[in-house]
């Protein structure tokens, strides 16, 4: 499938694993640290502390400044970033392949040694709630979090990743070493690395910057418990955006791949179901998509339109009568064709860098080894249209929508009518 | 700098340039046609119709309907799409190696065989309209739309892309085949390609597909006239956003490199001054950035940021003095980093083949060819600290600043204001 060289693992004796691919040609490299600590390890009275911390990693070390941290890597070039998400925090360097030693030092230290100075915390707060009021002014990317909130309401799923203003303003000094001290294990963390790596030159490097931390015992998470409720918010925007989503497998489960491939079929690209109907047919909506997420306990089918005031009900029914006709009669082209892009969308990701640091570290965090891309697309092919159908069925079985509208969506039928209309 | 094969270059005899790259162990291509025609080549009552026409070429061809477009593509798992520009529309795929062939049939088809049905006119402009009702619900877009307008008004180079609402409802096929005519000419089309591509047989296809195409006369294009008003849209919105503009060089100006130095030390990444100044010494905001865009004839700094009512005066003042001081006392040191930065983006764009075939058949556009990596690293590393003041002094001696805000922004500094500070 490749000739490439087949990732290279190494885990210390403190838990901590060093997971790279070297990518012949590449004069670039890929490197961070994913740290299993996100969203889903706070407890109520900390939501939003994952990402205020991703945030203060970067605002001064024992040893460098806020704007050391940034020199240091923008002088050869290179970008530094990190995301939150509910499962992991991820800190992240892109450089030239001269410069990976430095890149390593740079984020080792700033996930190891932040110094949470107080000023620099009253500051951060202010860029944190400007933050959360971007994201309150891009509708399709608030509704995400709302529709969160509706298919698991009051658990640490259904929580949003910026958390609420209100305790985005009081948190403090301790709060952020609690969640560390809590979740910063070495046992919790992999240093991934693509491109132009030397793997053996990064373990040293790892152990001897990483190899003194001591494993700690990470709290238990909640379990996902998926209720599908409603939220709407009736604003006057241009356009009536509506996101529904059903529950659906975890990475760890039997219908993983078939998942994918329906959701592909159903909403995945520009020959997809959801857009020859909806968009291309009858030219109701520029954005529409379906798309799958998973954790390893539990996943979510998601779709997202945007639609006018005055098509959204006909677009809610539309969208509700495709995924039962999809569950119902997907074709052995459309599950073909679904196969070639998720097999495409693979090979083409060995080749860029970030990508297989990404696709690596996360595939340790779940599965505790990486997969070889053969073995994927072995087990891409291996689903039959009988696996597609069962999947299918459990979804709708289990037909609790979540529903998230906002926009001029007074009008829009309700969760209950969509439900009804599922399980008719 | 690169032991990677240099781009070649063939040109038909009507005046067609096919440009390719081949990649070394890449196993996918990025394959699509640039025409040299957008929104700069729309008379006034013709604003929309570059981008309608970039949504129709999927609509159907004489051989081929909308579901067969997109069905040839994603079978083979490859993606297809499409973007309008001031100056150019592109059409591009991406594919795995053994489908480059493929993905040269459907681009070429796609942009030489439109048939423009009346009734996929109806519902593609249904789709079009929603598409710029998304535009405008996301602040942090439709305000460079009208930056520019308030940079250039009432000419080509001030118009959105998308059009306005009540043109688009108007056009109609003749409109279609009327911009065709004047502007998707033989001459105004570059084949790009990158990856693993072979130039020899692109160029055979090249020439048996567009061989015949008969050159066309395109018509001129309106000089830009900048002219640097404010436009001031208030909306109970969370964020106060601010766009401001200076006219620049454009890309065949003598300052090109130095605008893209100046304008990266400026705002361009987290050691640049103004995400150290407004963000991390005042936590005024979550996004700051200066970025440099040229044209041909001329360009653009442009300077964005998103901050709460209370702060928005406060933080343009801020843009301002940063502005002024940068183009004082810019140091040795911010213009070396600067210069990191721009040479690392160009390595590591060689490594990605879209971000090669864009900027190949960009290159062809403007400079007729595409300079080596290394030679555009020697004009790079040339710039001088006295070239960067050079560069800033024309910059503030036309100090006519352009200002776009939307939000709470009832008490925002006038661009009169502005500009008087930016010329004291």
């Amino acid at each position: 499938m490749s000739q490439d060289p087949t990732p290279r693992l190494t885990t210390l004796s403190n838990g901590l694993s060093i997971v790279t691919r070297q990518m012949p040609g590449l004069h670039s490299a890929a490197l961070g640290i994913w740290v299993s600590a996100g969203g889903r390890n706070e407890r109520a009275e900390q939501n939003g502390i994952a990402h205020f911390l991703e945030h203060m990693a970067f605002k001064g070390t024992a040893t460098r400044s806020a704007l050391q941290i940034a020199e240091a890597i923008e002088d050869v070039g290179g970008y530094i970033n990190a995301y939150t998400s509910r499962d992991a925090t991820a800190y992240y360097v892109r450089v030239l392949e001269d410069d990976v030693d430095l890149a390593f030092d740079v984020i080792s230290d700033i996930v190891l040694n932040p110094v949470f100075d107080p000023r620099e915390i009253e500051v951060e707060r202010g860029v944190i709630l400007q933050e959360i009021g971007q994201s309150m002014d891009t509708p399709d990317d608030i509704i995400f979090d709302w529709l969160q909130e509706a298919a698991y309401p009051d658990q640490p799923m259904g929580r949003t990743i910026l958390g609420p203003a209100e305790r985005v303003s009081h948190f403090n000094r301790a709060d952020l070493s609690g969640f560390v001290a809590e979740n910063y294990g070495p046992g919790q963390m992999v240093v991934a690395a693509a491109g132009a790596v030397d793997h053996d030159r990064i373990v040293r490097l790892a152990e001897k910057v990483l190899g003194r931390m001591t494993p700690i015992a990470q709290g238990p998470r909640e379990a996902p418990r998926w209720q599908g409720l409603e939220t709407r918010s009736v604003k006057p925007l241009e356009q009536a955006h509506f996101a529904l989503a059903l529950e659906g497998p975890g990475f760890l489960a039997p219908d993983f791949y078939a998942a994918q491939i329906f959701s592909s079929a159903l909403g995945g690209g520009m020959s997809s179901r959801l857009f020859q109907k909806i968009r291309e047919e009858r030219g109701l909506c520029y954005t529409i998509f379906a798309q799958s997420g998973f954790h390893d306990d539990t996943g979510m089918l998601t779709i997202y339109a945007g639609t006018g005031a005055d098509d959204l009900a006909d677009l809610a029914t539309l969208t509700i009568d495709e995924i039962k006709r999809a569950a119902d009669d997907m074709s052995e082209a459309e599950i073909a064709r679904a196969k070639a892009q998720l097999r495409a969308g693979l090979l083409m990701g060995l080749e860029s860098p970030s990508g297989q640091a990404e696709r690596m570290a996360r595939s340790l965090a779940i599965w505790g080894r990486v997969p070889d891309p053969a073995e994927v697309a072995e087990k891409i092919a291996a689903v039959t249209r009988a696996d597609i159908r069962t999947h299918a069925e459990a979804l709708l079985a289990n037909a609790r929508p979540a529903l998230a509208l906002y926009g001029p969506v007074d009008r829009a039928p309700s969760r209950d009518a969509l439900a009804e209309r599922l399980a008719a």
